[in-house]
């Protein structure tokens, strides 16, 4: 048996979510649907209640032996198959005759899914509270820089001025619309599965529906309107919203990335790895998890979606494309988000580099503020040339923009000195940016989180 | 400029989705966000009102340049760089003055974001009614068929018996279940953007914030807590919504298509494509594209997901990734609507075909039903020994499996020939079959769609 | 520490490949890479041999403090900086100032990139092997079924008759393409990564290239051009190669299925799974295992090209991604490839069966050949819809086509009775498929494999 | 029908790969399959010769009536069918009888995918020929700048010093290997498809293999071993070589971008799009759609993948997906090389900002350097210890790395001044960098590309 992938478990994943992913919790978790079957069928008559009992007692995962689980599954295509065998095993040895009764009336896929669905419940909440930290430690940020101004940039070049505290509301919004449709997607999928071999739970008895409804209720599960054994819309939109988060947190981590980058030092990792070679290096780590997370997530969520086409009541390979696949998916998603909650709460902003920073281009980054000031008087097309001919004289010659604006009379012309002046500051050009981190803190004091 | 995309656009797309996700369309969902634009402006004073005239006036797609505009794209960047240049040319020859106020204080993205999801408002519609249709045609499927027996099927084997009531009700809750996402994610998205150069809205002035909402209401949309330059969770659940509809369809197609083989014929398909040369062939043409609709969904999804990761307040590529994605996916999606619809409204029913088939096995397929009868009695191993026993002998003499199990004195002992002919007949082993069907119709009737 | 992963390894993988890509085998390829690397340097007087012999000695995987190296990976970023700091203090247990000279001059991605390699090295080989195994086999199976008549079928439907070595034969000869595509890739990327921090070599001193020639042949890989920290395209191509490879083991394992369908019952299982409440039930399991491999492959294959466009001389993210994402690409396509290797070698192919599928249609399934012999006669709009009339009369009224065709004076005028049997004999009609089974079988001798 | 995918074509495509991928370009390729295919029967005796003439001055992509083509195909499942009807209906007004001839014994599935390989051998070689001048670019670059010192930056933070001439190396290096690549996949899918329905070529007659030799020397074409309908690897393997070609330039385009951000400023972009607010920008355009490409090409990649496991003889669905796809790859992979040698042959290197931004860190970006020096002298631990406080000091105080290190009692007992200055020259640590160079250079001369 391969010993692969417990190395990069800590790196990629979130302890607390691996934990909720491990074979150990799987096993735990199938284990859990069978004693909650057999408890419901004993509770109306269908089987002894001794016979529950036995099953409850024999359904520890560490009890399982794993080895033979492992080997036989590869031959019988599941897990549950060897795994129901061997809780036979060892239900026969406290009861014998309790062993008929595991299992009774369902399919492994009931016991799979439901122990899939279990996991889930188990697992992405956490991934939730971590996106709701990081949001609020974004809103903290947004509200302590309202007032510190930085360069705005496109297309990775300097554009107009913003603040920080704009660009954290940004993060802390977009963080905030992914705590929410994770949560409904998790609601989606909340559900039992239990159908037997083809959904129509002739297994189960006349009792097939009440017994549902017993079982949902026993996991905290709801019942769905059917058997979803090839219907697997819940779990593809689950999987989605995991990819969806995991492209929110990377957009953050490269913002961050680049910000912090030597040449523009606008903020800084307490934190960071250290370098084997190099003593004076400290690299961006969370960062770069956020991100490697933000490039597997496509990938893993196309997986689930590519399966979905699964043949009639059961499939034929589409089903066990998903196993690990969504387990991947929920374990690095709750990485990226442990990654960027703990960068965001480390995080160090250098406004004086943010400052410096916008002063590179001698005051050009103000070329829209004054083009537009001007087009309302000279027009458009006029404006736009005499200030892009003012770019490039600063451009070639070093002058500020103040003086290279100050020396076209046709500008000078348009607006005098004092109104160029007001037209260079930074800090009166931020637009409506207050205004949106209001908002953004508004948005969220309403959802209540 | 390449003439490619219209010769598949009829056979992947749906002329109607198609319509509006053309080129022309795309040129007029932008002009009309200028146009919005300019008549608030006009109406809060900051630009004159015959201005706002003369480019309501102008903003007309059949008047556009547009090979000019293809071209100048290339080297802008994007579409609207030039398209709002062409503008500005022809409002310029109604009322010179007015080109000034074309576009003014936005920025290319404001008006292609915005124009995008105005183009999905018209299109995502269209797909939602196909979806609508086929779940109600399903539903009007499964009520008609709660007792035609047919065959479950695992793996591509014979499993126990069903109804194809069942299986219709299992693809009408799978597309309600679709249909209900798609509308929320569409709702979603229905946001304006107006942001300006780096989402500050400083070039929109002091009313900034009043002109994003009256815009919005201008277009039926939304105006969102922030600009969303580079936040695309919104576009991206959309594709991702998209990309499960996909799902749901190929599912129903891979059913149908396997299920009107020429050696199960339990459906017919009354279209079909003929065969160039084989005039005996009905191609499941519809079932195809649904299958290759779900096929390419999941690149799309994850190409949209993978360019999530945008940098600062304008990225840098994964911005125009998304815009031919997102078109080819909303046309593909409803391509593979309309096939299913159409294929679902023309299917041909065979029960016959479903009972012939019901019997192929003998009567083994009933296997499940007499061994749980028997492990009642004589427990589960020894029942699963006995009738694998029987099963076995049906398959190397090709006795009847009534006959195989009459032989087993260890099987008669326990269940009596009355009993056996009980448990072997499928009609007697539906369990909650017709209970589900009821269970979905009621779904769609709270839905009520 | 989580424990995921192992319960699927046997599932999904192949045992002796799964051992490859272990964690232990990943800690030793990395250390064999480290020994390689001290033991030039000494051999070239860089550095004291018995330093070097240190650290021969200590790099033994099994003495690693696995946990804490996976533990201080999540903060480092990466595996190998504390499994060097963890074999730094193992060499220096045997002799303190050796522990300078371990990984001396490299950084860690040259230690983790060439260690992937020289997994890949010991992992890829033994999936060649099975793609050849299973080649062989269809070769067998097409050069036993050369005259096995079977329906040949498109979309899904009975098209013209093959036979069932022409089948076999276009498998094998995919096999053996992909046999020899993997075997370049590996060749490709089975090169030494040295660069050094920044690729410069600086850390090695004058004797850098003579270095990595040295090293590069002590591990039996070729030493490139330069060091490609950030230059994935070989180890992207070797990704792509195991893509093309899944996806020719599913179309393998998807015509098996559909061929050993119930109804169809072509080709039979030998093996297969049970199920658990069905003990009439084989299951095609390695079929499914095959499918979902070519399922999963796509999205895995994708994450390493999206992971390409990695920054400056080492980047943020796009190499992490790699990690998980290759071991599971290797990992599922050797076990696809045992899957299939076994299938084939297990697979039960039912000549009878195939007959009478062939008769299902009455005839009507030699349309194509009647037609064109008519055609010429009569010209082919005439003969396409003189025999499209005569398979709706077989399709409606169950007579023969034979009697169809001969109720019909135009074609009787044309075509004799002799000549419409002649048409109407499957055998007669199987074009070149003898000839190209024969290239198959030469090209795969030629080949010499 | 609609008009979509024109207004993007020149924005993301090169003209001329568009031009052979349009519709007609398609339409022609289908004509010409359909020309070679009745000579070569034609020169056999197996049609009249009149007949191959008439059809062969029938097939004008220009004469086709498209509109009922595009329309015809959305029920036939393809464009071949409706094509070779309209192609039926033209040859008939020239000679009657010839109609019978057009398409003989083949299948619609030939002509559509010999089409796409003579398309792809149209438009693959521009895209090559794009590759070569962009590496013959990058090496002139890499000439001119061996001793261009600049940062090396991994983590998007300093490292260590190396050239750009490095840099320029790394990107030719990769863009001949992929050059090369792609030559070998474009080779590998020049094969002729010619099956007929089920690729037993029984529709060819006697003569088929013959005629499928002559077709595919009239085509420029191999002959396969077998026909291919479902055996997609070559297509796929394509798919993976231009898929890692986006790869290759995406990581050139990302660097570019990087390194001409505002604030690093090594690299100038002449070109470059302007934005319509604000004057003072140049927007990398280039390389925003090169690496546009590297977001979109894994998903379209993944999609041919997908598409691989096709069903029997010819598939249901997984060929369609290929189509769009396909051509949307070359397209996108043609516009990236397109913006990237254009973007290579105007870039302005800038050589001073290299020299300002490697003393930003007062001389601690050579910290390895007097790591690695002092280690030899008082071991490692003691030499990263020592030389990391020295860096903090530097942090700490904004005093030179040289005076830090210098007041360190310790370290300068190991390295007197003299040294310490020679070992904080950039310039003297570069190690094999020349030597790289030289190799690339050679590299390539050997190749003769």
């Amino acid at each position: 048996m391969s010993d692969g992938g417990r190395l990069y478990s800590e790196l990629f994943g979130d302890a607390a979510v691996s934990a909720q992913l491990s074979d150990s919790a799987t096993i735990q978790a199938m284990l859990d649907v069978e004693v909650a079957l057999a408890a419901v069928q004993a509770d109306r008559g269908i089987i002894p209640a001794r016979s529950a009992d036995a099953i409850a007692a024999a359904a520890r995962a560490q009890d399982v032996d794993r080895p033979t689980v492992a080997r036989q599954a590869a031959s019988a295509g599941n897990v549950a198959i060897p795994l129901i065998a061997d809780l036979r095993k060892r239900v026969a040895l406290i009861d014998r005759s309790a062993a008929t009764w595991v299992h009774f009336g369902a399919t492994s896929q009931d016991i799979i899914d439901t122990a899939l669905v279990l996991q889930l419940r188990a697992a992405v909440p956490r991934v939730r509270a971590r996106l709701d930290a990081a949001a609020t430690t974004a809103r903290t940020l947004a509200s302590a820089h309202v007032h510190t101004v930085m360069v705005g940039r496109t297309w990775l070049r300097h554009a107009t001025p913003i603040t920080f505290g704009l660009t954290a509301a940004g993060w802390a919004d977009a963080l905030r619309r992914v705590f929410v449709r994770l949560g409904s997607a998790l609601d989606d999928v909340s559900v039992l599965q239990l159908g037997g071999a083809t959904g129509s739970l002739a297994g189960l008895g006349d009792q097939a529906i009440a017994i549902g409804d017993a079982v949902a209720a026993r996991l905290g599960l709801a019942n769905p309107t059917m058997p979803w054994h090839t219907h697997r819309d819940r779990v593809a939109s689950l999987a989605c919203a995991l990819g969806v988060v995991c492209g929110v947190l990377g957009k953050i981590a490269r913002d961050v990335a680049l910000l912090s980058q030597t040449e523009i030092g606008e903020l800084g990792l307490a934190g960071g790895g250290g370098s084997s070679a190099m003593p004076h290096k400290r690299n961006p780590v969370e960062c770069a998890l956020a991100i490697a997370a933000a490039i597997r997530a496509p990938g893993l969520v196309a997986t689930v979606l590519s399966a979905m086409a699964q043949e009639h009541e059961r499939g034929l390979g589409g089903w066990p494309a998903e196993w690990q696949t969504l387990t991947e998916l929920v374990s690095i998603t709750a990485g990226s988000a442990r990654a960027v909650e703990t960068m965001l709460a480390t995080i160090e902003v250098h406004p004086e580099r943010m400052r410096t920073n916008l002063q590179m281009s001698q005051g050009v980054i103000m070329s829209e503020a004054v083009t537009l000031a001007l087009a309302t008087i000279i027009g458009r097309e006029q404006a736009h040339e005499h200030v892009a001919r003012a770019a490039a004289e600063v451009d070639n010659t070093g002058k500020s923009f103040l003086d290279a604006l100050s020396a076209d009379p046709a500008i000078v012309e348009a607006l005098d000195r004092a109104t160029l002046e007001r037209l260079l500051d930074p800090a009166q050009y931020l637009g409506a940016a207050p205004e949106l981190i209001a908002r953004v803190q508004r948005a969220a004091e309403t959802a209540g989180d």
